[in-house]
């Protein structure tokens, strides 16, 4: 019954603090979880305070055609509602995607998002990677005069490993590829290497003009609703037409809706969240100098460090209740780890010292 | 790129508050809303409460493995917790099993949920349907004996009409069927047609030793979370394991995991619900037959009104702030409306009383 499914795997989520809670112990108070690239300041106070206050609208499905949500994206972005698709996640924008192409091949990053992988196989493509594990984009033009995938996917920055590509090159490929392929533009970290870097920095508005271009966005990092499931989509009419026929109705929750909302309305915390994660991460620069480590520079809210043994040392912080993402399935020894607030670097970067020294 | 799309229509939403709020300039809270079958007493006290102690909690993704939701499910069903799987609202589910079989034919009532069309669609099936509008099951088997369809949706009861089939009806035919299709037992509003009527009553029990049977509960109607969409699959393992492949991570929300569970252990509430439910549902009954007007004997939380014009009369019904869903578009004149509280069925029926007479 389920032939076409044999060679599917499943995506592999970062432990919840629940589970470390379970398998050893620990008090969920006292557990460091910097595994998922959430905010570790938490969601935005405007968006806590609506969501205490529609609580017991629960019952009520959202207003489906999520009108006020993509109004406030096309403020923010300067484009048209027409342009915006929301989605359960970023994730379920390049489900629809994937789904309404049913692409027999996709190219992306040798390494880089793990749905982009997972979804293109629900549809039986094949999967083409560039030998460079970051974005090395003559590579991806070399296999795609090659191979003439129906869908690229760029991650700009790349997660897990947070380098990020100039804006330029970015737009520099798109013009070289033919328009019956999607290049799909994941900004799921836009927020963070555009502060960092101006260079960096993709508008959605300017990926308008191009009719093969999507680009997604999230609110799971910077506005700190992970948990709630907000992503979107911009591109032009046709496409967001074309992706909305694959979106079930009610994709996101009524309680979801109304924080993405008030987030966008709290700019000022998103930007302090922003200003600090950079800050913070200074110290594991410092600390990967200090202790002759190795690290990517990055333009997102985590730092991959390079570190020996790291399935060892991930299964040792474990059991500290410290919670980060092991390299190793992807074929390196290292870890990711989000940038959390001050005492919580601290406390990690202070046991991960005992262990590597 | 997006020819495969062409043929596919998008499904049609009950309109929401907002809405009517934009086009009437009416005020919120004097609109009455029954045309979606939420629950009217609202989402359970339990998880109200518990859903404003954790709004701070939403940056955090949930619980990807649902342990603690499946547990209690399996408990309530006396189940094991490899027989479960979680989406957001049972449609995700209906998703998954069509996306995860991409049948060439499937099967189901001449009308019934809309949603397994639409998926069905989208991964090119062929829809068969039975003359009879109900769940007719020797009409069923005659088509499928026929046309071998690779899956059979059965609403039971039956959205939008109401009806329901004997559970005995339901098992004679699912042991009829080939082991090769899959046969989806959508039990979305079996709470009430199990309350009404125990010949009614499907438990997801006995159909685990069918390997070919996959039942869908929700809790978007009796347990009042409609907004944040939770459902659930029932099967056997091979069924379960399956699904999950099309499962993406964090399917549900941080605080949808957070208010089902507690839903779960505020079932007095939900049943004072269902109990009120048949209680207002004699009013339309009787208003009927007062007014001469045909209607569907319901198992669930709506009732289908035959009424002439009831594309005309829903219109006027919404410019006076009471949504309820017209069935012109299933091609009958008549009105689904759903059971409200006392005080917005009496509003209700005393404004239709002065349209029809």
């Amino acid at each position: 019954m389920f032939e076409k499914l044999k060679d599917l795997k499943t995506y592999e989520a970062g432990k919840p603090i629940e589970l470390v809670v379970r398998e050893f112990g620990i008090k969920p108070e006292e557990i460091i979880k910097l595994a998922s690239n959430e905010n570790p300041y938490g969601p935005p106070p405007k968006a806590i305070e609506k969501v205490k206050n529609i609580a017991n609208q629960m019952h009520r499905y959202p207003d489906d055609s999520f009108f006020e949500l993509k109004d406030a994206l096309s403020v923010k972005f300067d484009i048209k509602n027409s342009n915006v698709i929301i989605g359960a996640g970023s994730d379920q924008i390049l489900e629809f995607a994937v789904h309404a192409i049913a692409p027999k091949k996709v190219l992306m990053a040798g390494i880089t998002f793990a749905m982009y992988e997972i979804y293109s196989k629900q549809v039986g493509a094949e999967i083409l990677k560039t030998k460079s594990i970051t974005h090395n984009l003559n590579e991806f033009y070399e296999i795609y005069k090659q191979q003439k995938p129906e869908i690229i996917f760029l991650c700009v920055p790349n997660n897990p490993l947070g380098e990020c590509v100039d804006s330029k090159e970015v737009f520099e490929f798109i013009e070289k590829i033919d328009q019956n392929t999607l290049i799909v533009v994941d900004g799921a970290y836009q927020e963070f290497a555009s502060y960092k870097d101006k260079n960096k920095e993709i508008k959605p508005k300017d990926i308008l003009k191009y009719p093969n271009v999507l680009y997604t966005g999230t609110f799971s990092k910077a506005y700190g609703l992970g948990g709630m499931r907000i992503g979107y989509g911009i591109a032009n009419e046709f496409i967001i037409q074309n992706l909305h026929k694959l979106r079930p109705p009610f994709n996101i929750t009524t309680l979801s809706l109304a924080a993405a909302i008030e987030a966008l309305k709290d700019e000022e915390f998103v930007k302090m969240g922003i200003v600090k994660n950079f800050e913070e991460m200074e110290k594991y620069k410092n600390f990967a100098k200090e202790n002759g480590l190795d690290y990517i520079d990055s333009y997102t809210n985590f730092i991959v460090l390079y570190i020996k043994n790291s399935t060892k040392i991930a299964e040792n912080l474990l059991k500290k209740g410290i919670i980060v993402r092991n390299m190793a399935s992807y074929g390196f020894e290292a870890l990711r780890i989000t940038i959390g607030k001050p005492e919580e670097n601290d406390k990690l970067l202070n046991t991960l010292k005992g262990m590597i020294s």
